[in-house]
């Protein structure tokens, strides 16, 4: 009989801690230790933390990472920061520990166009100690490259690919419904816009991924950020949004050719009181293919499935720098045997 | 600059000439020959034999598949035959002459469970030559095995998979219309059945792949195939459909657990003048989640590509006998340069 996977939880945020729980459903998984800054979380139970019913789990949450690092795990999860530049010496620590990394830093799914000096500093890292790491979730990770990619494998030629993401924020965490701007004016909206303050991170990211995967010839990768205004007034259990205010963002980021033309368009509406929330793929070529997920992929909980299904996939890649494309299909169920 | 992927063409029916022009299609193949025992093709030129606007090739059609494989082929592509027993034999010599295959062959697509015994042979000669083989297509490979399992990615358990597959067969070529009966009575769409004459091949083993990789505990899989009756004359291309008469199949495959619950349904209908072609999944468990491709990958568009698509991926592949599943997403632009 195999081992079961050693694992630790790295950042046990709101997305950490589903990340956590789901693991400790799976029977082939054992959480060794997490880590955590925050003074309210470390050196306390890992599962109190995260509120678990079956808590206490005897796991600890540690500030100094290199105390959890040493509990010689076989896998990381990782989920701290959306900027791959902030999170860089947190990875490299866990690769010198010769950890497998599953991060949920949207800058790290695809990062050789956006930030190509961090992507091969991480490769040769992560080859120098025999490991590998991967930058997954739903989005990037999923809904608009690896799912467009694999759509793509019934096209015989492609001219453009879309993907359009709606989602109903009104049933989301309060964090989430902040992070969007829901109950801003426009004008504050656009002050955090500019400020950095309102943006879903990894846009980009999936543009370059499927432009790169489906050899669309993609010079420039723009990206807007506009506020959806409400129509009408929409209450959540947090907070109200009155017509005329900012309900969430509408993000787009488009891949362009030398000339202008739009190859990939990739479109986020995230906003409080969303009508007919759902994911949709449209790629133009031969054939014409299209593809919808309807009601969408949740969030929080499609990304900590991403997550852990990735764990037993990239304890098998090839030790470097991998991302959701090149990684076959990850399926973790809960009474897959160790 | 890297050579050219050298590739033959094993079979050259209807299938297998939609392939042949789709490599035509792409830069970085060349197609050095192609195999076919039919007189009216054997010993002419392929691009000829496929009715290319651009033939002749320059490509032999050989009568003697030994012939072909001695020109040193990277991959060959094989579409003989539904049936893994009857091209055990080509499949070994190509094996044998050290090519890659990525063949149409329904039942080559998840034999672990059906042809076991065949499995074992055909991964040992792989291992043994160096070589990596894959059966795949839209259905079996994709749209009811691979593309279950990808959505599979943001669930968090399952419980139940279905898929549906509903195929308007009015547009398509006249052989695919008789091979589901349309236009038979009903009694003789069921002697057809039972003389195994009519039959699409290939959902049993997608219920084993997807049993398998979302560890659902099929211990049984059956399979049931009954006319979809036409409801009114319906006429195509090539035949007329009297009402009452059988409009083509209506196959369902299904993976029970012990106790008789279903836990993996697969359904086909494919017909003339079925309403709102579609493929459809639906996963069952935590959260329920679904998918839709309004109007459905086109079978014959969508199988072309598909293998075309895994050319580059199975010459990557570790020598063996490889699944849809295993592999990575392809995509094969036509500019992709070798």
């Amino acid at each position: 009989m195999k081992k079961k996977i050693r694992a630790i939880q790295y950042g046990v945020g709101p997305i950490g801690a589903s990340i956590a729980k789901l693991m400790r459903d799976k029977q082939a998984i054992e959480i060794i230790g997490a880590i955590d800054l925050d003074p309210a979380k470390a050196e306390r139970d890992l599962g109190e933390v995260v509120g678990a019913s079956d808590a206490p789990w005897g796991v600890k949450v540690f500030a100094d990472p290199q105390q959890a690092l040493d509990l010689n795990a076989d896998v990381v999860i990782h989920a701290t920061s959306s900027s791959l530049a902030k999170v860089m010496d947190q990875l490299l620590a866990c690769l010198e520990a010769q950890c497998c990394i599953v991060s949920t830093c949207e800058e790290l799914s695809y990062p050789f166009r956006t930030q190509p000096e961090l992507a091969a500093k991480l490769d040769a890292a992560a080859k120098e100690w025999g490991v590998a790491l991967v930058g997954t979730g739903v989005n990037p990770g999923f809904v608009m490259d690896k799912l467009v990619l694999t759509l793509a494998a019934v096209s015989q030629r492609i001219e453009q690919a879309k993907a359009l993401r709606i989602v109903d924020a009104s049933q989301r965490r309060l964090p989430l419904q902040k992070k969007i701007g829901a109950g801003l004016s426009v004008d504050e909206f656009r002050t955090q816009v500019k400020a950095g303050a309102i943006k879903h991170v990894g846009l980009p990211e999936s543009v370059a991924m499927v432009a790169d995967s489906l050899n669309l010839p993609v010079e420039n990768i723009s990206e807007t950020i506009e506020p959806k205004v409400a129509s009408e007034r929409v209450a959540t259990e947090y907070l109200t949004v009155e017509k005329g205010q900012a309900a969430g963002v509408h993000q787009i980021a488009r891949g362009l050719s030398k000339d202008g033309k739009e190859l990939v368009h990739l479109e986020l509406q995230m906003y409080v009181g969303a009508k007919d929330p759902s994911d949709t793929i449209t790629l133009t070529g031969h054939p014409n293919i299209s593809l919808t997920i309807p009601g969408g992929s949740h969030g929080d909980i499609a990304t900590a499935s991403v997550v852990v299904n990735s764990i037993p996939v990239i304890l098998d890649a090839p030790a470097g720098l991998r991302t959701s494309r090149d990684l076959p299909i990850g399926f973790f169920s809960p009474s897959a045997k160790p």
